[in-house]
């Protein structure tokens, strides 16, 4: 924290602003794996442990979210927030978006099995995941929804990986529903959660928490990519056990 | 697992010589950020974040063993599994692993103050640490005893440590206290923790657990080693926010 906890709240503007330079500072858009793929410099093999990796945060996202909504007495947040869970898990019908991740391991090539197994995904990924869920479980309720804050960021890079991934990797055009679907989804649920973390956030220990608690979310995501980078990328050395493509070449 | 878990228990020895090829494919005295410093190859910066990093795994560990304690209904195990503690917490005259370590910590140039506020660490190595504290904390008390058993392998790779560090970084010579410590406690503890899974691990099922919660443990001192490389020697991109050395030259 650069500011004394003991000052007086920032003001609404000042604190959203505050959001937003971590975003530009710490979020995954600026990850030298991600440059790598909007550079179309990824290999099929890089592209599979993404999707592979990728998917098992995916799949503990809803995870997340019922721990958020366990924690919460009142039924209008309970209300807003279950819509992530639908939104992921689906209703039966539609499929959700944990159903269309699958889709993008399937157009990698990877079989989906694969992904719903964990079947060599890092172990820094689990850890990474595994503190994400820590996090909505032991801090405040206000750090928890703060947490999601990421989502004020995704669409500007979800709207230039989708062109960036038709351009560079045809191959996998089938796969990208996903995406699709949460340029729409993800500015519903930000704009709630930071009105609701803007109004509960009362004084400035609460903000500092709450701006702390965005940055250890973008920390969460940066080190899911480092871990990938330095498996798959360069210098390209996976822990033992850890999936290895069969290609290796461009 | 390679075998099915339905298959009559291994004898004892086929047990343990399992845990000791598990350490010989996965321990990380194989890991190249362990080969570069023993080669002489890493810059001081790289020690500190080293010391610094290991530092946050060491202050956990006291934490982990109190957690197991905390598990166990027999007073004559605990009686035993205490003594973890004291190595490490100390008796508030002689110092323990702890305060060794910063010694360690001090003898790269670091403040202590530095290792105490966690200052700087990846967050990397902290999710790796708090998935070991939660292994310990989710899993079975044979699991959790198990993945304690890494320390059937560390006396090697300290004894040659102590050696290397001497050889290659003389200036941290006032530093290594903690390692001539560990070589008569690392062994008096993995002798009474190979007894007692031995023992506590009657079928084949539990036997393949509790080599898997060895796995385990080694995917997360691996990890820890990984995320040092990965920000520190090559390519050396420490995440936002992470300790940047001063001098990154030899």
């Amino acid at each position: 924290m650069t500011e004394p906890a003991s000052e007086s709240p920032l003001n609404e503007a000042e604190f959203v602003a505050r959001f937003h330079r971590i975003g530009e500072e710490r979020y995954h858009h600026r990850h030298p794996f991600h440059l790598r793929m909007h550079e179309g410099k990824l290999t099929r093999g890089q592209l599979q442990a993404w999707a592979l990796n990728r998917y098992y945060y995916q799949s503990r996202v809803p995870i997340k979210d019922a721990t958020i909504l366990a924690r919460s007495e009142d039924p209008s947040f309970r209300r807003v927030w279950r819509k992530r869970i639908v939104d992921h898990d689906g209703d039966g019908v539609t499929p959700g978006g944990i159903e269309k991740w699958l889709k993008l391991v399937e157009s990698t090539g990877l079989p989906r099995s694969k992904a719903l197994q964990a079947d060599g995904i890092l172990p820094a990924t689990r850890y990474a995941v595994e503190a994400y869920i820590h996090l909505v479980r032991s801090r405040s309720m206000l750090e928890a929804v703060a947490s999601s804050l990421t989502e004020l960021f995704s669409p500007t890079l979800i709207t230039l990986r989708v062109d960036k991934l038709r351009q560079h990797y045809p191959w996998m055009a089938g796969g990208l529903d996903y995406f699709q679907a949460r340029l729409t989804q993800a500015p519903e649920d930000s704009t709630f959660a930071l009105a609701w973390v803007v109004e509960h956030a009362r004084t400035r220990i609460d903000q500092e928490l709450a701006l702390a608690a965005l940055r250890a979310k973008c920390d969460i995501l940066w080190a899911q990519l480092d871990a990938l980078y330095f498996a798959y990328v360069e210098p390209g050395w996976p822990p033992p056990g850890a999936f290895r493509p069969l290609e290796q070449t461009e």
